[in-house]
């Protein structure tokens, strides 16, 4: 079953390779505008490959040289058109990068640096960086809907065609080439596999932390995930870090019910099955019983929905990370809450991404994160159409692209 | 205009009776049926002044003199019909009782002492009560529904014209004896104004305690509480216990304004003067900005979306209190829980009973904690129809009846 994932010779864990080399560096480009290959997304499901001009970068600025990227549904969401969204925008945001050039006043990075793009900056300076208890630093919430937006001086870096290209996330890592705020990226280990390494970036980060930082897991607890896509599967790792007893994927396609168990579900349900005429909740209430935590990873109301009504009365966490169809709303009783039931969400699992995105990388250097089976396919920037298909059908998990040109 | 609220000439503050001594207890009652006075509903809303039969408790069981109780909006919704609701039930759960004599197995009460029932029993001994991050014990969900059941074992201590009488919250304050589990009752100081501190018992305790332990407030944060009734003014209470800088009290009555403000609010709004076309939360943004929480007392869909929707990104908490009409589910975009909000709810303040509420009785006795404004009306059983039309018209905050007879 499971090579159904699988479905290209070279791609999937049998075949994973080491990374290739890091590019050389060309320091001629510093201060020119350079021209490079970027996903374009045009708005209304429009995208295209296009040669776009990126430009240096301005003060507290740093122009990046995509190493790796991985498709993450957000990505969808932003290509098939976000009304809050401003387009056209270049997608990406799950990568590694080499530093290639830095603006005025960038004095922490310097030319061939191994980064790690941030979709959540942490300034360490704001009122949210201070305060501790968040992640969501001010300067994540400066565009009117943080997931495309200007640069801090209100202009762009990329143009295409003469249009001024909207930065998604502050990143748009579907660039070979992009340009990011200082703030918003951070050295790893310079010997980090970044052909793996990047899925840190978003998706395992989420994952991961929203079962450490979020769900709150404690030794011995029973957790429920809903959905096992890149997220799922780093919140079971989460959970088996916190030494859960039971740790219950949900998923409608079983195919990844053999990777779910190999990194540490201990049962696997398909929704489906649910007899006719039944609410799902109900059904799992009745043959598992609630569990302490639930962490909710597809971005559907329904599932949101599951997520509240499974967990214990008193103390029971649900954590909600999925990105839902947009004006799509989550509603559930109000006595949920008032028999202690806690809802809540965030990003990037909750981590101060400066401090710990780089842990989290050495986590996976030295094995304790598992990536390999995450990654089902390898692919180039041209095949991402391809890829598109593959994640909205669910028949990859995580697709890395190859950005830099050997 | 705070006149409104005092509509008769001996009740409301300004008229505040010191206590009536303590009525006598009559032994001779011990192990015998009695005879007494209660307020039973029936259901759809039907309501009326019974004498009823209370039987001798069994073991684990005390019956105790209701000696005040206050009248609370879930009896309201108790008497208008809940679906999962067993009828007949009495309502009534906020109150101060003399223990009448105790069943086998009882060792903590005798009669005599002044007790106060608890909707929340304590038992130090299940699960729950071990974990200490809830204080839903166990106890208290061996109910269907937690609202109205039998006792432990599946009987029931008061009969009505022959028919069984389901407790509502295992108390039934609204009889002048009733029967109520150990595990449900706590001594307080003897000599506490008992006619004033019944309110701890669910009002006041739900809405400090939100305040302090659910919402967490901080010392210079801004809080909005939606809703000036008992829960709301008490919840204003506690968010200037923990020294909230800004506390902005939200309701249609503008009658209660000045007794808000005098307890502790810095600003109220009405918000029937947004203006038309304008959703609320956009006018509150636009206005006043978000708030650091938020503390819903109303039970109202439209309310509990505002709670979520006027905290702060990154750490904003929404405390939902209010228990909405049958089938209202609350409902809000899920992207206000990525940025980081979070949404909980409580009952009882999240207090554990039997620890803590003696310790609010006597915040009562040395001033800490303010009764006699939400205080407004002090009636006998026979008016529970009056008071229930005050409350269903916003003309009183806590009506207090005497129960026991001089």
């Amino acid at each position: 079953m499971i090579e159904a994932l699988f479905s290209s010779d070279n791609i999937g864990p049998k075949a994973f390779r080491n990374h290739p080399p890091i590019p050389e560096m060309k320091p001629d480009f510093e201060g020119e505008t350079l021209k490079c290959r970027a996903a374009v997304a045009w708005g209304g499901k429009r995208m295209s490959i296009e040669m776009v001009d990126v430009e240096p970068p301005k003060e507290g600025e740093v122009r990046i040289k995509i190493l790796f990227n991985a498709l993450c549904h957000t990505d969808l969401a932003i290509i098939d058109g976000m009304k809050n969204a401003q387009y056209p925008t270049i997608p990406g945001h799950e990568a590694t990068a080499a530093v290639e050039s830095v603006g005025p006043g960038v004095s922490d990075f310097q030319p061939g640096d191994i980064v790690m793009p941030l979709p959540i900056p942490q300034c360490k300076k704001c009122e949210m960086c201070l305060r501790g208890d968040t992640n969501l630093c001010v300067e994540s919430l400066t565009c009117e809907t943080a997931v495309t937006c200007t640069m801090a001086d209100g202009t762009t870096r990329i143009k295409c065609q003469g249009k001024e290209i909207f930065s998604s996330f502050g990143l748009s890592c579907f660039s070979e080439y992009t340009v990011v705020k200082k703030i918003a990226l951070v050295k790893i280990n310079p010997h980090a596999p970044v052909d793996r390494v990047c899925l840190v970036g978003c998706g395992l980060a989420t994952g991961y932390g929203a079962a450490i930082n979020t769900a709150k897991i404690k030794e011995g607890d029973s957790v429920a995930i809903i959905g096992v896509g890149c997220i799922g599967l780093s919140a079971v790792q989460g959970a088996k870090h916190c030494a859960a007893k039971e740790i219950i994927c949900i998923d409608r396609n079983e195919e990844k019910f053999q990777i779910a168990e190999e990194m540490g579900a201990t049962k696997c349900i398909n929704p489906l099955k649910c007899p006719n005429g039944k609410k799902f909740s109900q059904w799992f209430l009745e043959t598992i019983g609630p569990v302490d935590q639930s962490i909710e990873c597809v971005g559907d109301k329904d599932c949101m929905r599951w997520a509240v009504e499974i967990v214990k009365k008193g103390y029971g966490r649900a954590v909600i990370l999925g990105i839902p169809p947009e004006d799509q709303e989550i509603s559930f009783s109000p006595l949920l809450l008032l028999e202690g039931r806690t809802v809540v969400g965030g990003t990037i699992g909750d981590w101060h991404t400066v401090d710990d995105l780089p842990k989290l990388v050495d986590k996976v250097m030295n094995g304790e994160l598992e990536t390999d089976q995450m990654i089902t396919h390898r692919f180039q920037l041209e095949q991402l159409a391809e890829a598109i298909e593959l994640m909205k059908t669910g028949k990859c998990i995580r697709v890395v692209f190859q950005m830099a040109n050997e």
